[in-house]
Formats: structure tokens, sequence, C-alpha cells
């Protein structure tokens, strides 16, 4: 599979990367974001940082924003951010234009429905194609992968790792989407994508697959307390009950006075950062 | 003075503002932003580090990409950026619309050609009026500002320090201009605003004021080897010339790989705000 390379910047001692490729699995070019610490030089295999962008963000908001860099650096880790959604000729987007579907939204789910089932099968962009990809032509460690993400990114993140257990070692999230079949974002973007039936729902909903049964080894999540979207759209304490009920340790943070955007992201960043970090280490 | 607030949002623990006012310097409404960090609640006048940014830019840009909160947090440094030049209907921009004049191109000083003299006021802006409207509203300690600034707004940052020594105790510069009169960029800009006299430019030009007499303390200087305006629009070398000459101490820093772009910057961005921090403290 080739890559093109659309940017490469030295910064923080490493090189941020912007690239473009053809995806087999949504039928666009797809473009990512791949942070390479200094540490590549030792010429061993890195962990890897998955960040799971929010609605309307593309691969850049986090890139530009969101204050990785020096943390990654530090830790010697990669950090790769996808896009949120096909996007180009042909790609459909919400009929009305909306900004919470379509295009920027794609919500890490493989659609089912038409006309979203050819070209919206981000799940398996996120967990197949694109780590075969990276891992052609970066010095990834398989074993050391984890996975974060933001808002609808957040959601991302916590879905397929609860779907792929063996798959990321460590999760954590910004005011995630915990439950989409129950908060309006996702009732309208799983309605569409999956069909009516909300017992499709469920397979890409946090909450209902730990309900299911599904589990992670621990969770580290933050949500900002002046969050506009905390009561209607994110629901922490939904996430919350499930872990305790299913025993699986939440480090839940509610950041007085924080809100939804990178102000509040990359605030907290390096924290994260550093919590992957040492879960990594662990594998390696 | 009033001041309106355009948006405040927590981040690293503090408070990072952007605010509009009225200017009689400029005759226009002007922006800047304010990060106010933790330390404020101590009720203590704290330490600013001015900014000055480069040629397009707004106060946006270092805003979102200039990673200097954590640092400014951790110091207990206020980091104020305005804007590059006046904005809004009547002000007269680069007759072909280029970037590197006029709009965004305030080149930190006060025109006395017109039509530029009668809005570009930038230094007067710089120097007086929003110091004195910050000082009424934030609890700045006038005796401990230090300023720094990016290409363009490293011209103005070295300028304004030269020529107002008792006002800035510390200084320090991105990839500055450091010599206007003798490049493209300053050449265009200082024969508009100021007249084809060349004499004229010698009062807004780091190299000839400090030929002329001007002394800093001492100065800290960060540039990129693969700026791809290093040879003739920055030309280090004649500001370590005038230094090595005038007996300035010059910390000047010939960073390998890194380019012009904010992910050069916020690369140094800590190193700064800490060289500020630590000498701004000594006036304590």
């Amino acid at each position: 599979m080739t890559l093109e390379t659309v940017s490469e910047v030295k910064s923080h001692g490493g090189v941020q990367g912007v690239y473009r490729h053809a995806s087999a699995v949504t039928g666009t070019d797809m473009v990512f974001s791949l942070f390479m610490p200094p540490e590549v030089e030792r010429g061993e295999p890195l962990p890897v940082l998955w960040y799971l962008s929010g609605l309307t963000c593309s691969h850049a908001n986090v890139t530009e924003k969101g204050e990785y860099r020096a943390a990654c650096a530090e830790a010697g880790m990669i950090f790769i951010a996808p896009d949120t959604s096909p996007r180009g000729e042909g790609v459909p987007d919400d009929p009305e234009g909306a900004w919470d579907f379509g295009l920027g939204a794609g919500f890490y789910l493989d659609a089912t429905e038409a006309p979203w089932d050819h070209h919206y099968r981000m799940a398996s962009y996120i967990v197949d194609e694109l780590p075969a990809l990276v891992a052609d032509h970066f010095p990834i460690d398989p074993q050391r992968q984890g996975i974060s993400g933001h808002s609808m990114g957040g959601h991302g993140a916590l879905t397929l790792a609860l779907k792929n257990p063996k798959r990321f070692a460590a999760v954590s999230a910004f005011a995630p989407i915990v439950a989409p079949g129950q908060v309006p974002w996702g009732q309208k973007a799983l309605g569409a994508y999956l069909g009516a039936d909300a017992a499709a729902w469920r397979a890409h909903d946090a909450v209902a697959l730990i309900e299911g049964g599904a589990r992670l080894p621990e969770l580290l999540v933050d949500i900002g307390t002046a969050d506009p979207f905390l009561e209607e759209q994110l629901r922490p304490e939904l996430l919350e009950a499930a872990c305790a009920e299913a025993g699986i340790p939440l480090t839940l943070r509610r950041q007085a006075g924080y809100d939804h955007s990178y102000y509040f992201i990359s605030s907290f960043m390096a924290d994260h950062v550093r919590w992957h970090a040492e879960r990594l280490a662990r594998r390696s």
C-alpha cells in the first residue's frame, strides 16, 4: 500500500507528518497525521497512541491544537490522528448539511444502510486497514497500542477497544459519547447508518457493550463540568454505572470549569499520554 | 477604557480570554488574547509576557497553536497576544492584496506616510494604549514585563525593547526579522509606512538601533536551520555581529531542521516562557 507524504515538519524533536492514501475500505482518499518522536532514532519499534477526533473535526484539529507532541516526545510514543469520515466526490452527506452527521461524523462504525454503507466504513478503516498501512511504513510495536478520543472520538475509542480487547492495551477518552443509543447525536447517526432497529445499535454503544459483557482492563475519562453537551449528549453517569456494575476500574475526572473544546483537551492531553505510556510500557 | 469579552475559556488551570476594545490610537476596534494563570488567585500582581505575532497572523494563531499555557500556568505568567495590524472598514491594505504588507503586517511602528499614517500606529498601540488598558482590567505588575515575538513580531519585540529599555526587563524572539532595512519584507514595509528615505528606517531596525547605541541587557533568539526565510529575510548573522560589537549577551540557538511555523515556535515556547520568568522574577 502506498502512502503520499502531504507534509513533514520537525517539532518537539520529532517529526509531525500528514499523509494521504487511497483507502480500499472507504473507497476514497484518506488523510491522517502521525507524530514520530525522536526516540525512533534508537531503531526499535515504538508504542502508539491512536486518537479519534470528534464531530466536524479532521486530523488537523488535534494536530494543531492538541498539545500532545511534548509529552509524546518525552514518552517515545507515536501519535496517530485519523480523519472522522470518508470525504470527496460521491460521498453522501447529511441531507440538510447538518454538522452532526455524514461528513466529519462517521461515528467509527461500518454503516449497513444505503446510501451510507458504500463509503462509511470507519470501523474497518480504523481497526484493520489503517493499522496495516501504518505498520508497513513506520516502526510500530503492535503489542503496544493505546486508543483515546474526544466526544464522538471518545465513543469510537471506547467501542473499538471494547470490541477489540487484544488490540488496545490502554484506553482513555475526553468527554466521550458513552451511550449513543440513549442520546440525540447517537440516535440520529446510528438510526441512519444502521437502520431503525435499535437492537443493532448496541454493538456500537459503549454502555450497551459493557452491559453485554465486554470488558476493559481499566479506563481514564476526563470531562469538563462546564461542557455544554454534558447532560444531553455525553451522560458520563451512564458509563460510571456500567463500569461499577461490571467491575471495570474507571478513573472519571470531572474537571471543574472546563468546556468541550481543545482548550480543555490540551489541558489534560499530557496526562493521557503518560497514562498510556505507563500501561504500554508494561507490555514491552 | 472599556473592554468587551469575546470569550473566556478555562485552560491549563487558568483562563484563556479574547477581548475587543475601541482603540483611539488606531481608530479601529482591536482584538487581543490574554491568558491568566491560576496564580492570579493569590491576589498579587503578576509578570507579563507580551508576544507579537508574524505576518498574516492575528492573536488567534499563537493562542491556538503556541503551546504556551502549560508553561505560563507553571510560571504564574500572564501571556498577551495582540493583533498585527488595524483591521476593519476604511483601513487601507496592500494595493495588490499581498500578504506581506498592510492588513496583518503592521510592522509594529507608527506610519508617517499617507494613507497609512491614520490607522497604522501599532508602536503606540503596543507600547502605550494597550498596556494602559490591560493594567486597568488585569492584575499586571508593570515592573515585570517581558516581550517576545515571531518573525515580523520578533522585529517588533526587538525594536520596541531597544527603544523602551526600562519597559521590558526580558527580551526574546523566534526567527526574527533583525534588519528590515536590509531585507525585502522590511524594505517594502518601511518604504511604504515611513517613506523612501532609508535614514528614517533606522529607528525601526534592530541591527541599526544597536549600531546607534541602543542596548538590551541580554537576548534569547531561536531560529530554525530549515526556515525558508532564513537567508533572504531573517539574516540572524547581522544580529549576531551587531550584538558582538555592542557587547550584548546574545543566546542565538540555531535549531537543526526546524522551519518557520508554529511547529517550530511551540517546540521552544516553554523555554522562552521560563527564560522570561527567571529574569522577571529577579525584579520582584
